[in-house]
């Protein structure tokens, strides 16, 4: 049945991706038989949306640079999607489902040509229920809030892209950030409620996937399903402040940010540490700062205000920036959150162009100081602090002065010797970036929503027909 | 000048209070100047004002039951308390604040006569500003949050008493309950955002406490000033549902409860662990459970319900009881928290006069065990858990099937001597329920605010004129 396909999967290797094309009599007959179906072959349209955010790694920019799909197609419904399923497994073609495509690990970029699936047309958004909203996989997130927080209630997390990223591709390839410091990461039980997804057969169904059997799809960067529909758990919404606070010293910082973390008095929902030169590349945020500051930046809740002054000044913090969330809003300002997670990397890759990231969890501060002796200036820490088991864990993103690959990989296993794991934002492939070892479940889910192995081929390590 | 006084001053044992005794004359010219300002010196009333629950302790209500004071004032305003004040402070009588009285620890008795300042005629309730709301110390507990939800906005922590408790009474001696696996205790820094106190001087003022300064008179017992009102953060209010949950054995619910502490994307509220026979003693709640049965009693989130329930099934334990908290206020049911905390306590002693309890804290799970090894039926374990210095933590009021002081005392020994420290309940002094040392900023605080020493003499030992 699948077997010209299946002999030409790719063989979890860097090099020959480029044997697998799609046939063109096969390009062919899908698009006559698209019909009313939005879609696009334009080259230009199609290499843009065959790209995320995965320059950011000079490795995967070298891997992924040349992997363009066939077609955009562009959904306007689940039933579309549904005739599109049934059409690539009719034709045997690959199907690479995206949301905004600001993800950094080439979830979105398809290895083997084929449907480059564009979910940015379901942009559906529920009332509140519950506190939990059902939405199309292409609402973005900040559309998601705009519309809950009138009922009280918004997205328990985002990630740095939060103006521009959908919903799908959050919870189809990231892990959490901005609110992880309360409600962890997305693979936590009861961050996800529930989903819809169309499985890729000769005959598409819908499965309904309910509580933490949703969770399969989460991280799965699209190979085990195409969602339709997510319903998403919200926290009641409060009024956030923006701050930032300069210390002398980064590690100071750093147990400032742990006390405020583990401040159990304290709303908060973003934690984050950086050591010069960061935030010499924090545009406007930069002017107050001395040379050689570290920078805390922080989402305080309005009424914890006076109780975290209070701590900067025993910690002889300096606050240099403070704006409420409505106020940065409606001036336009950069939100602060921009200059976290992986923007804080973005931010530097706008002017330099020799540094790239690593993702690592540091067991405790004293591993942080031992990483900082270690590398000097060639690492630039960078820490966010989130919520894991119950408890305050220091996360980083550390920023690496890039050489070679080989110095990259050296860096990577200094930090596992030194029980920092390092979760390689290098690798295209799911296992590797972080979880090591491919995730049962998912697994068995892709068994089950596909089973001709068309869903992003090239992704999950341990997918074997 | 309060020479006399002075002199009469308690010397921190059990006996020769009753040596200490409000002169005629005094009272008298007190009443005399009194005008308008309600007051009653009835004797039912002043005995009945003069009580709190004090008497779950076996040992508190020998010592304490003949305690009554001299007269009941009700004030008004803070112009009240202050003439109040001034006038205690001319006529040289001690002066007791009380709430509801629902405290545990003869708080609100008091020790050497005189004035029982009332004050649940202060009842104001403001508006919610920026997630916090000001109130008078005799505003209830419920009140608040009746007034605040419609605004979005609840309070993030309230004892079993809450359908009667004042907010003064609760943060003048309370130390957390409901809410506190959130947000901890009282004493977390954040959780008072300010008070007003009246002074007891010649010429009375008052001060305007802003941020952790304002703790000082936490957990004072009303000896270092006269709240007239407080600040109070909120938390964003969201819709509770209130579960028990059945164990056969009762280490097992309690590792089931320590995970959902630890489930960071479950919303909770309130998370109790007691072991049988307590649930007998538990209303209609106890009409589903088989004998020997541990009850796991819990307020979860709405919107975490199927994550939870999956959880319940992991565990292998048994829902017996699931009411959204709504429905609970509607049908006039008891709510769930009054079988929780030290509501427990009363549930066993509205049928057995044997009981008692204390307050422990445990290291882990591992040490519950030990002491249910080490008491068997003497004690029977009934946990609640919060959250300390960003951590879920175990905490206890066992109950203690009391048979003489010697033998509690005993027991109270064992604890501590297997790092189980205990808060014991069973005194009236604030520094020996707890702290073990005087809170130095209450004492300085009583210093300026007391300067007298007429404040609710006799309950903290630190004080010397």
């Amino acid at each position: 049945m699948a077997e010209e396909l299946l002999s030409a999967r790719p063989k979890w290797s860097w090099v020959n991706l480029a044997t697998d094309v799609v046939s063109p009599s096969a390009l062919a007959a899908f698009l006559a038989e698209l019909g009313d179906i939005p879609h696009d072959t334009a080259p230009n349209t199609v290499a843009a949306k065959s790209r995320d955010f995965f320059w950011y790694s000079p490795i995967l920019k070298e891997r992924l640079a040349d992997r363009v799909g066939d077609v955009v197609v562009t959904p306007r419904s689940e039933a579309d999607v549904l005739a599109v399923a049934r059409l690539c497994a009719k034709h045997r073609l690959p199907l690479t489902a995206r949301g905004a495509g600001t993800g950094n690990y080439g979830q979105a970029v398809p290895l083997h040509g084929g449907v480059v699936l564009d979910m940015i047309g379901m942009t559906e958004i529920g009332p509140v229920v519950d506190g939990a909203v059902r939405v199309g996989p292409g609402a973005k997130l900040k559309d998601i809030d705009k519309q809950t927080r009138p009922a009280g209630w918004e997205l328990r997390m985002f990630p740095s892209t939060y103006r521009t990223a959908t919903i799908g591709g959050f919870v189809a390839g990231g892990s959490g950030g901005v609110g992880s410091i309360n409600y962890s990461g997305l693979a936590e039980r009861g961050s996800i409620l529930g989903a819809r997804v169309v499985t890729l057969e000769a005959e598409p169904r819908v499965i309904e996937l309910r509580g933490y059997a949703a969770h399969c799809v989460q991280h799965a960067y699209g190979t085990n399903g195409i969602i339709t529909e997510l319903e998403m758990p919200l926290a009641p919404a409060q009024p956030w402040t923006e701050i930032a606070v300069a210390f002398g010293d980064f590690m100071e910082l750093a147990r400032f940010c742990l006390a405020v973390g583990r401040a159990d008095g304290i709303f908060k929902k973003l934690i984050t540490a950086v050591e010069w030169p960061i935030p010499r590349y924090f545009g406007t945020l930069k002017a107050s700062l001395a040379e050689g500051s570290a920078l805390g930046l922080f989402m305080i809740g309005t009424a914890s205000l006076v109780a975290f002054d209070e701590m900067v000044a025993a910690f002889g913090g300096d606050l240099v920036y403070k704006a409420s969330e409505a106020d940065v809003a409606a001036s336009g300002a950069v939100p602060i959150y921009e200059y976290t997670w992986n923007h804080t990397t973005l931010q530097l890759l706008k002017r330099e162009k020799s540094v790239t990231y690593l993702q690592a969890a540091f067991p405790d501060l004293a591993a942080v100081e031992a990483m900082q002796r270690e590398f000097g200036a060639e690492v630039s820490q960078h820490l966010e602090f989130t919520r894991a088991n119950g408890e305050v864990v220091v996360r980083a993103l550390p920023i690496v002065w890039y050489t070679t690959a080989e110095r990259l990989n050296e860096i990577i296993a200094i930090h596992e010797a030194r029980d920092c794991p390092v979760f390689n934002p290098h690798t295209y492939l799911i296992e590797d970036g972080g979880m090591k070892v491919t995730d049962a479940a998912q697994l068995a889910f892709k068994r089950v929503a596909d089973p001709l192995g068309l869903l992003n081929p090239g992704k999950m390590r341990g997918w074997t027909p």
